[in-house]
Parts: structure tokens; C-alpha cells; sequence
């Protein structure tokens, strides 16, 4: 360690996590989102055990890949001490490790991504003034919908009348105790790849980064959209028969 | 084929098809769609009968000339099995391919784009609400509408006071399907330039690359205005006389 | 004009007229406006008499300096037949040049810009269904009034508690002929820097081109804002004594 | 100051206050606020007497390093009466720099940022038409409250279900005027990092310049999200226990 490993974040490979990290945050911040932090394990010619972290209280925008935390999966022993192969000087590790590691761990995702989108926090408000059903938001018979594939370890895409369903927990004072909550909605809704917090904003995942960024962009379109259905109010449930 | 006829996705000339499909891409991401494929044809120096095909399942913001598919107009018999004259590695068609070759064939379009536009799915929710005329937008009385031409083999673009009609056809759950529903929309609507897709999109063509993109460009524009006017409960369609 | 007057369109001045045109195109299509033209004249060390013009038909933020028209002002005799100093080739003028000149012979204008933003042409159908004052977008105690001047000819800026006013008139079939009506309003309303055109957009100008760029931006944010408040039901004009 | 100090302007440096401030103006432009203006302290290894002011009247996203005044606090006699050991030709001082002060020497802020944010005018709007509690913006479980500190000299970070709290001062006509209403603000709302301006925007600050620009991202999120909850009538303040 006594180098810090930093050759672990240095690649000319613009697919290469340390890389990827920084430009996917950059991405993010343009989109509007104020926050967004993500692991993604290596290619497996490399190693499959590798865990990539973007810090915390790192302006997102500009995150370089010096700023990035390195930890080795099999190497952690208590999730209150990690162990770190390469951490990068003046930074802490983000809040957030332990829900990723959550999705890494009960669902092998390849990346995950943490959002405080607008649109996902005014979904979970106009749920929970609901008198029912306020722990899941649902839509169907939209077309965005087959961006998602089926669930874990199920082959092939959502249809365009399939209902999609992603859980909402409460929110906590502290990040990491989002964790139990979390792992309990993958428990109740096992082929989800997405939970929502209410107040707070959005997890979501996939086996690789492009299909983890394909979740978070198509379910930012759906709450967008679905915040302007409830402004127009037209019903996010609707009933359609297949023309074919 | 054994060298994959790479030689037609590779131009330095900024105006070539493998290069502007990726340019356009981009551009429309960067405006919140979520989704954007189209072909063109050459320049008619070159082969009037060459198809340019963005593929599925790239990242639209990312995509590069060596992604995009190649074919013969002349060469192809039966649209189940299309014959290609290039084909990028590790990629499969867009399901959207039998839709831009309708348009190609029965209206020689030069560019055709498809999108999620949140706000041309909004405008086929509202219609669907309706009790009746659920099956066609219209505007009228707006200056952007001279954008259009007046249709089909006629000169001329439409005036301020003429009525735009884009009619909607439903959604099916596998999008080649849509082709007949297309195909009968363009035919009840001679000398429209575009279809909605309910809870879905739009397919937009154009005689060009420049004028399909400006097609994609105002319709965006008159859906999001439409919607807009909807929430301040302004009537679509006016009785406005001319001043002159 | 054997050589066209190419040189005139050519210079390595971020600042000279044919390089700032193409530029704020840009600019203005990024912040959503579906269409922006405007004219300058060039520095006095050079010749006021040069008017720059965006040519018709051109995809806005990819104009070059070599699309645009030069004209000398006192060569002008017939508006109905323009004499270019220096013509692009394969284009046509803008329909709105005899607008622009209007700006420019009776408000000595150094720049004048044309955008159909989506926010004017609602703010225009929302005056059009009032059942008075539908000819006046007025707007008062709001700090970003402070942009525009006192007017034509006089010092100083407007205050915080003044009333913006900016005339409407009713669209035409083909934009010249809103040049009458375009002169009437700016007799009328001698010290507007700005008519809006009903179901259309907006012409504004000022004495330079970030005086032209200021109002411009100054107006879509008023645009904006009102209509949000429209939808909010916050009224455009308040009553509000002042504090000191 | 034959020579107008403007080494003191030149670095290459990017962290150097005089390249920040035009960035971080290009960041906030390119985001949609219409004005923003802000000094910073000199890391102390240089001097934390140095304050560096951005001009009025320059085009915000076109600021350059040169456009940029220097002051020494130490030196400062009469408010009305600045001396600057750097002043750009051609520019005057920011009505903002009484503002600028007042945070500096009563907060000890590192950087002020100053915008005229739609969101924010339209919550000042909102606030004024109730009955009572006009002049303070509330809100609580809200995830990004946790972005802003406890309070001057205080230790850590606001909480999940703590309540933001950010006063409101009436609009003066001449900006300077502001200071002692914003200096009265700050007294009664010791621990506040901002203060809304009723009808035309908001100043904001922090220790250092990227603590000032989470506070002012995070207001500008916070401000839109209060107020689509109100046009989704959603209450800003709500009561929810807490789960852990």
C-alpha cells in the first residue's frame, strides 16, 4: 500500500472504471441530477472482485479519476471497518457504499447508481398522500417499459403492457441504515433493479454500466413523465387491450 | 463481404450519412429523447439505393460510424430476412427498420427519425381521453406549422392558418408490427410527414436530412407547446381571422 | 461583385458581424428557441452602412459566416428589391429582413433578433382570450425589469417598481407584411425595445448586439416567469409600495 | 498600480480565483440563472485580504479573468467609496458588492454567489400572497437538506428531518440599498447561508467556493421541487416520524 495502488485508476482506456466513473457523473450532472455515485466491477480478464467508488463531497462534475476508492470484495471481513486497496488522499468514502454493495452482493450487479432526481422525489411525495398502495409505484402500457429486462436471472426484456414496479422505502436520518430496508425490498420485489426512497431519491442497477445507466435514464423519463400525467390528470394504471 | 464492406462507413466528409447519423444522435439526445434512429440515403452521385441504419441497443449520446448497418434497397426480397451489405460486430438491427423502409418506399423519404418524445406521448394520452377524434392531432394558427411543406409530391409549405393533422395509430407489443397500422395511417393521411405512436412516440421523415430534422424539430416544439396550452386550458385548434 | 465580397464575411474577429451571427444562433437554439435571425452594423471605424443578414432555410446552430447576406443601407431604393453587397449561394434572405430594417431605420437599432420561443407565443395566447388589454404583455415589481432602458433616446435604465409594457400584434400569412403593423406598434409604444407577434414569438432589438442579447434573454426569463405564474394564479401586476 | 496589478488576474492556476469566477459564472448561466456575481478569499498561503468582485454589465457566460476587480479588505475606509487595488478598463463594480461585503465580514464567507433564479423569485411570490409567515421559506424531510451546514461555527450538517429555514427581504430600487435589510436577515437567522431577495432572486454564500456552490445548486433544487409540489399541491412542511 505503499504507493496507494494508484496505478488501479490510471487507464488511457476510456472504458476503463476510473474513467468511466468520472464521465458518467459528468453525464448525470448535465441531466439534472444533483448527486450520483456508482461502482462497477472490472471486465473479468481483470478481476471480477474489484469494486470501484466515487467518493463523497466531491464536486460531481468535476470528479477525476485520482478521487476514486478501490476495495476488494472478497477481502471484507466487517462492513463497519472496509478495507481499501487505493484510496485517494483528502476524500471520504461516500454514504452510500453499503446500499451498493447490497445491489453488488443479492443481485451481482455490475454497476450501481444514486440519484436525488426531482422527478423520483415528487413520485414518491404523490404516493404518500395516497390512502393505499403507497409503497410501490406503478405504470404500464407505455412504451419505455421494455427497457427493462424481465428480473434477475430471467431472460428477456419487459412488454409494452407489462406493469413495472419499483418499491418505495422510508427514508433515514443516516444513509447506511437505508441498507436493511433496502435489502428487504429486493426480498419482496426480486426482479426489480430499481428502489425509490421516499424524500430522497432513487437506486438503481444493472448487470453492466450501460445497462444500469439505460435504467436510471428510462426511469427518469417515466417519472417525468408520469409527474406530468398526474398534472394533466391521467392515471398512471390504465387498461389496454392489444390490438394484436 | 469479407472485409464487411467497412469502407462505406468510413468518411471524412462530415455530410456522410455514417457520420451525421451518429451527429444527429447525439444532437437529439442532448434535447431529452430518449431514443432517435434513422437512415438516408446518399447523395444520388453515389447510390441513391444505399440504406444507413443506426443499430439497436447502442448508447444513442455514444454512437460511431462503425455501429451503423448498411444495406441494398434493390437487393432486399423478403423483409423477415434483410440482406446486409455491412454490418457492425456485436450489434443487432433496430426493430424499427421495417418502419423507416415504409417510409422510404412509399413516401422516398431521405431521413426518417423515431423518438420517445415525452411530449408526443403526452399529446396521444390527452387525445385518448377523448370521446371523439382521439386518433389524430391538429393544430392550427401557429407560425411554426410553416415549417411543413403541404405534403406529397406537392410544392409549398403550409400557411399559418391551415390546420396541421398528424394522425395516431395504436401501440403493439413488438414494433415491427406497427408497419401495416403505419402504412394505413400514410394512406388515409397522403401528405403527412409523421405518425404517432400512442403511449409511445413518433416516426418522422423528411425528403432530406435537413428536412426530416426540421420536422423532429417543430413537432417537438408544437407537442410541447400543445401540452403547455392544455395545462393553461387553451384550445388547440382556433377560429382566427386573417388581418390582411 | 465578381468575387462576391467574400472578404466581408471573413475575418479572424470573434467580434466582427459574421462570426458573432452564427454564434448567437447557437447560443439561442441551445436555450430552446426554435429560430433566431438578426442584423448588425459593424463598428464605425469600419462603416455603419453595412447591414448583416442569416439567410432563410438554414439549420440555425450550424450556420457559417459564409451564409450570410451583406447590404449596404443607402444603396437600398425598393424594399420589394433588395441589392446585395454580398449574396451566399443556394440560400434566400429571411422573409423577416423588412422587419429588421424597420428596427433599424426608426430605432437606429445595431441588432435585431427573432425567436418564436415557446413562452412568447404563450404568453400571447394567454392575452388573446382576456376579454381587454389583450394587445400588452405587462409585467411590474420584478427585479429583472432593471435590464431594459427607459427608451428610445433616453438615459438610463428602468426601476424595479416600473411597469414593463411590450405591444402585441396580431400574425400575418407572410411575414412581411407584419412590417406595417410592426412600425404602427413601435409608434405607438415609442419606447419599447420589443413586439411580440401573436401565436409566433418575438422581435427585440438594442443600440448593440449584447444590448440586443440582453433583452432577448432578459424577455424569455419575464416570458417564463409569467407564465408560470399564470399557472400558479400569481397576477403579472402588483401593487407594491416601496421601502425606502 | 501604473500597471493596474493585473498579475494579480493572471494565473494558470484553474483553482485561481480569477479563472473560477468566470467558470463558475459559465456553469451558472449554462443552468439557466440569469445573473451571477461573487468573490472569493485567496487561499491563505497568498492573502486573505484579496477579494475578487466580477464587473456589471459584462455577458456572463463570456466573462474573462481580465474583467475582474481586486479590493483589500484591510484597506477599506467608505463603503461609498471602494478602492481597488485592480479594476478591468471599461467596467463599473457590481451594485453587489455592498452584499458581497456584508457576508464576508459578518459570516466570514470564502465566496458569495448571487442569482436572479426563477425558482427562487417564484417562491418569494408564493410566500408573499399568504396570510402570514411571508417572509421566511420552509421546508423539512426533504433528503437535500442535509447539503447545507448547521450554522455559522457550527459543527456538522443539517439532518433529514431537521427544517431549512431561508429568510426573505423586501426589494429595494437600487440594489445597494439591500445591505442593511440583508445584514438584519442574517442577524435574526444567525445560522442561514442565504437570503431570498421578495421579486427578484437570491444571494447565497459559503466558507469556501465549493461549499458556497452546493448551497446555491441545492436552493435552485430545493426552490423548483417546492414549487412543483405546490402546483401538485404537495405542503412544504410536513410531520414524519422517524423509522429509526
Amino acid at each position: 500500500m505503499e504507493d496507494n495502488n494508484d496505478h488501479l485508476v490510471r487507464s488511457t482506456d476510456c472504458e476503463h472504471p476510473a474513467n468511466l466513473i468520472p464521465e458518467l457523473c459528468r453525464k448525470f450532472w448535465n441531466l439534472g441530477a444533483s448527486n450520483c455515485e456508482y461502482y462497477r466491477e472490472l471486465p473479468l480478464t481483470i478481476s471480477s472482485d474489484l469494486v470501484y467508488l466515487a467518493p463523497s463531497g466531491v464536486q460531481k462534475e468535476l470528479m477525476q479519476p485520482e478521487n476514486i476508492y478501490v476495495l476488494e470484495m472478497s477481502k471484507q471481513v466487517d462492513p463497519k471497518k472496509r478495507i481499501y486497496l487505493r484510496s485517494p488522499p483528502n476524500l471520504k468514502p461516500s454514504q452510500c457504499t453499503p446500499l451498493f454493495m447490497a445491489a453488488y452482493q443479492k443481485r451481482n450487479a455490475g454497476c450501481c447508481i444514486h440519484t436525488h432526481s426531482q422527478w423520483a422525489v415528487l413520485i414518491t411525495l404523490l404516493l404518500e398522500r395516497r390512502s393505499e398502495n403507497k409503497k410501490v409505484f406503478e405504470i404500464n402500457n407505455i412504451e419505455q417499459i421494455k427497457a427493462f429486462g424481465r428480473g434477475w436471472k430471467k431472460e428477456g426484456s419487459m412488454g409494452y403492457h407489462d406493469t413495472l414496479r419499483i418499491p418505495v422505502i422510508e427514508n433515514t436520518p443516516f444513509e447506511e441504515d437505508l441498507t436493511v430496508y433496502l435489502e428487504s425490498a429486493m426480498d419482496a420485489f426480486p426482479d426489480t433493479y430499481a428502489v425509490l426512497v421516499r424524500r430522497h431519491g432513487l437506486y438503481v442497477w444493472g448487470d453492466t454500466v450501460s445497462k444500469a445507466k439505460q435504467h436510471a435514464e428510462s426511469l427518469d423519463y417515466l417519472f417525468r413523465l408520469a409527474v406530468e400525467m398526474e398534472k394533466l390528470q391521467l392515471p398512471w394504471l390504465s387498461d389496454i387491450a392489444p390490438i394484436v
